[in-house]
């Protein structure tokens, strides 16, 4: 009786709450430029809702849309689930659902993840793009990434550098990573969690040739872990062929990826480079009246702010050879020259952003003055 | 076996994740001064957890401290339980004791409620300081009525002006709210909801001899519905003889309440006036060398932004005679007396602050000049 | 000798010199719509600069360029020169002819103009669309306003509440402001000085039926006295037939003006009213769907912050009746019209204006409400 | 008679005119810590007023007091004097008594000085803590670099990279100025002159063993070309034995300076080492609980907002290796020492400051851990 008075409550009333907006607003939109054939991609590939370990039911989708992201994945912890009690949902993919029909109208990617949640040696692990999360509730750790491998998924080690399971805040590969990798069950690793960077979780990206990850790891509200802090959201930039799951997969696999962290970049030299290249416009460039002295302005085309350092054959007239070009400012510069040119190399040291540990990028524009 | 072995990792992995820290930080909390025997608490009695059609599982505890409440109440829907497919969890008091242990280090009071929630005529309505929710689930709404008011319960009609019940936006009195009155169960209205203030829902309150109210009903996150936008959200001032469950039930009941929503201050005006007269504190008012003018520094002790007009026999020097005194701000006036006096009457009419429809107070202050 | 060589050397440098640019920046020009068949100039007609006892040179145009005005009056002391011994210039139009000339390139009209100077009861006032100030340089202030008004001056008395010629703050009208009223040489009066109004000042207008007008007097810098305080320069916005100092003339001898300082407007009415009407612009007005609310969209097109309270027939459906529209603010409002209509009247007070003392205009829209 | 008319005028009007306050604010104040047996002094050594072709009167006191300095140079253009046809005052030190004047009340040190004028390849110099300018009036730039020196000058090249006078924007070191260093009578050398820093200027002061300054060499107003654009004015940071004349000149003369200019320092590295290393501040430092990680809090204590990279022994936990310290923030920092030490080096590279071109210094501080 009380089953069916409540379901006929839930119908007359489900009409009338909807009508309830709450509508909300943002100015913190993370965007990157594409480059060579590729679509940049922010992905938050690491986060919990009440269906593991998380503190809300159904706002990742918002959060992600006030962000820009172009995809997210649900990795709720298969085998950590303190809400049981309350939530004794049986299906492992239900927060996936509930993602993939808030967004249902929207242009962002909800991709199907599972954290496989063990103590160290093994820990933390994401595996996303994955058919069915409740396939890899497995006893042996082993066999939850086997069972994940078979699905397609791309499967990555999370925070490896976590002081509760590395006292040391370092990341140990044991005999398990290393037989995954061999495997081919592990294919990445966070070097940015919830704000934590570790270079040596970036040496070991490198030498075991993983792909490099940032993700949120949200737990609570980006805004309270960021947002409210002036912080961005930790992001992995995918350079993929189109904006689809499989494309993105597909990139994620052939370590094609950038961790983005506030002004901190982190990716392999071959991404990284023309990502900075790319995320710089360079416009009216000219001769100063009477001088050798070549005006431009540069523009960020990126979200995150630049720091930079002259590393040109010429100095500068004006500015100091350090600056910060901060997310889409424009800011005037100076160039000596010392002779009138056609045009001349611009060479910059991108001193927030890491191909390898202490290792800035230097880039090149070639500057055309304008006669 | 998969139970047990969950229960193993959940045990495992608590004391790791514990260790995550997701703290934040906030600059918004609402502060009003107390006044005569009372203290003036700050509170919500209006919200919503995913355990009915709240976005959220636990973070209503950690808002109200961000706001610095004194009290919130827990007000599931009784009846409205979309989530149940997920949480089929029987216990209606279960937000609240949640709720309560998340609280138990801090001062913030969390007080028992439930919403009836009933189509129109009937609407949605609020019991606070109740014993047992799940006692409330009838399906008649006299009998939860009568039910919560047995529990010694603090009974307001919400939202009496929604459009999903009145499609003109005016609170309709039917026969059993007159009959709830009448057999005491219902001592309340909201006059904001949700930053919906309606003037009718005043009249309607001073008419029926109930307590004026102010509420966030905040189902998504606070952060959205008002910080984001630059809002503070709804509260209800409530002038208690003590920082206590008991005392907040005796003064709600009381009728000693102000409702709070950014610069709109709505009450009664015995408790309205005090409420704006401690709001203000005057300092330093001297005779400007060589003049009959008065110079005094006038500070806004509350939360809110105040606005006034002038109203006193004197005019000021400079500024105009309608302005703003925002939260906590200082500013100076000047005030013509004509001649030296050793104290004047400053009178200000608070444009902002309502005791009925289209009544503004007229507050007073005897201000002493320095020698 | 010396003289030869200088003079070389200025010759030598100035070209050199001329290269250092000094721009800047501003976020603060002053703007208020047209209406009628009137053209709205902002105009401060009341300045000082090293020619009198101002502080600075040649900054008062770029400060009128910054701030959006149309028109600026150089108004030296006549008789009142501090700096007479570094600056023995003998021709008070002196600072009028070095603003004209920087002002050469710019839509900025600058008015001959010039301070007579004396105690009280005379006091200070401006001479301005003058032909030539040093003629006005007279022993008896009697035969300087008669020399400015042969000229074809509007003349308008300065700060008449100014507490070192009247320590009340008062305005006091004495036999020369009379003779000068009835002779026709004296105009207009100043109810705004460097931030300060005086009410009694704008009674006395209305009384005597002089020009209102509120003026900066700024000796020091724009930026000191209002920008770095969050505050606007005080303007008179003259309604004139077109963009021109003959218009102007004719416009503020006729009494077409509004005194406008930050979000305080005072006026006649029969200006004050078109001019605040036509700084709301209102779009979108639509029923809420199933309801009988029009849902609409304020915008306030001028500069100023407009404070007002509804007095229509209708209330509002959610935001508070009293609010504060920011310059260039748009605001949404729901009204609660009770039945469907083709149009109604929105009729709001304007708190911060006045057309006379503690009067306040109310202003009527007409608003057509979408099928 | 006009003249007895017009100082009777003056002394009545000069009392009522003083009452009209022009007060200001600012929260732009620069400051720096001590170090060592020395006072960190900010000091300005080139600004013009109207006194040859500045567009102020007297105004620089006030800015300077506003910005926190502790000294300033009144060094007009002896030779260049574009309004001396309003202006005709024969003392070259007028500027310098009027500031004097203004100063009176506050510690702000005002410093005699003057701005030897010429075309290239002399350039312009200042000579500031002179005893008379009008002596320095010389035709031959050698005589008047030659009496400054006997006055007891500090002499110094002014933008020796100015485009006007080198359209490379490079200091040209010509036959004159290798004479007067000889002869002891050059003594410093901007390298950063109105926002413009030119490294080569920062190579020929050390080749030459010249005194490192900035300056702003403000003509307008230091809010137009600095703070409305969320800049700082370039000062010359002297470490002098005390507060004084005497000690600020000795200490120029021994080159122990440091020019600021927002995030950019540069200086001799045995000053500029210590001024950063002073200008952070260490706090509780402790090994977080069950980690060998310690969590430390850097403060900056000065006015410029510090770019650093880690280039410890040891990695941060959690923050980039590359970050900026903005100006008097805090900030928490984690870093691995990999076992428990009872103190450890922290060593920063300080991006933004260099002490020859291309070379940032490497500070070191010792940490100790609580135990």
């Amino acid at each position: 009786m009380k089953a069916l008075f409540t379901f006929f409550l839930s119908l007359l009333l489900s009409l009338n709450l909807a009508a309830q907006d709450h509508s909300h607003q943002s100015a913190r939109p993370i965007s990157f430029p594409n480059f060579g054939a590729y679509q940049t991609l922010s992905t938050d590939l690491h986060m919990h809702t009440v269906f593991s370990d998380g503190s809300v039911w159904d706002i990742r989708v918002q959060e992600a849309l006030m962000d820009g992201l172009d995809a997210i994945a649900m990795t709720e912890h298969l085998e950590y689930q303190p809400h049981s009690a309350d939530i004794p949902h049986p299906d492992r993919n239900r927060a996936y659902d509930l993602a993939l029909a808030e967004a249902k109208d929207h242009e962002l990617l909800i991709i199907r993840g599972s954290e496989i949640t063990r103590g160290a040696p093994i820990g933390h692990n994401n595996a996303v793009f994955i058919e069915d999360a409740n396939k890899m509730l497995k006893e042996k750790a082993e066999d939850a990434f086997r069972e994940a491998k078979n699905q397609g998924a791309f499967i990555f080690w999370n925070h490896p550098a976590w002081t509760a399971q590395s006292s040391k805040g370092l990341p140990v590969l044991s005999d398990f990573q290393k037989e995954r990798i061999k495997m081919g069950e592990l294919h990445g690793i966070e070097v940015v969690n919830y704000g934590a960077y570790a270079e040596e979780s970036l040496a070991l990206a490198l030498e075991q040739d993983l792909t490099i990850l940032a993700t949120s790891d949200v737990h609570g509200l980006i805004e309270w872990d960021y947002s409210n802090k002036g912080l961005q959201r930790p992001v992995t930039l995918v350079f993929a062929k189109e904006k689809s799951l499989a494309a993105l997969n597909e990139a994620l696999k052939a370590k094609r990826t950038v961790a983005a962290y506030n002004d901190l970049l982190i990716g392999r030299q071959e991404f990284l480079e023309p990502l900075i290249l790319n995320s710089i416009s360079i416009h009216n460039a000219h001769y100063m009246s009477g001088t050798e002295i070549v005006e431009l302005t540069l523009k960020n085309e990126c979200s995150s702010d630049l720091i930079f350092e002259n590393k040109s054959a010429y100095t500068f007239h004006e500015s100091s050879p350090v600056f910060v070009l901060k997310a889409h400012e424009r800011k005037t510069f100076k160039v000596k020259t010392l002779q009138k040119m056609k045009s001349f190399e611009l060479k910059l040291e991108a001193l927030g952003a890491f191909y390898a540990p202490s290792k800035h990028p230097v880039l090149s524009w070639e500057v055309t003055v304008k006669e």
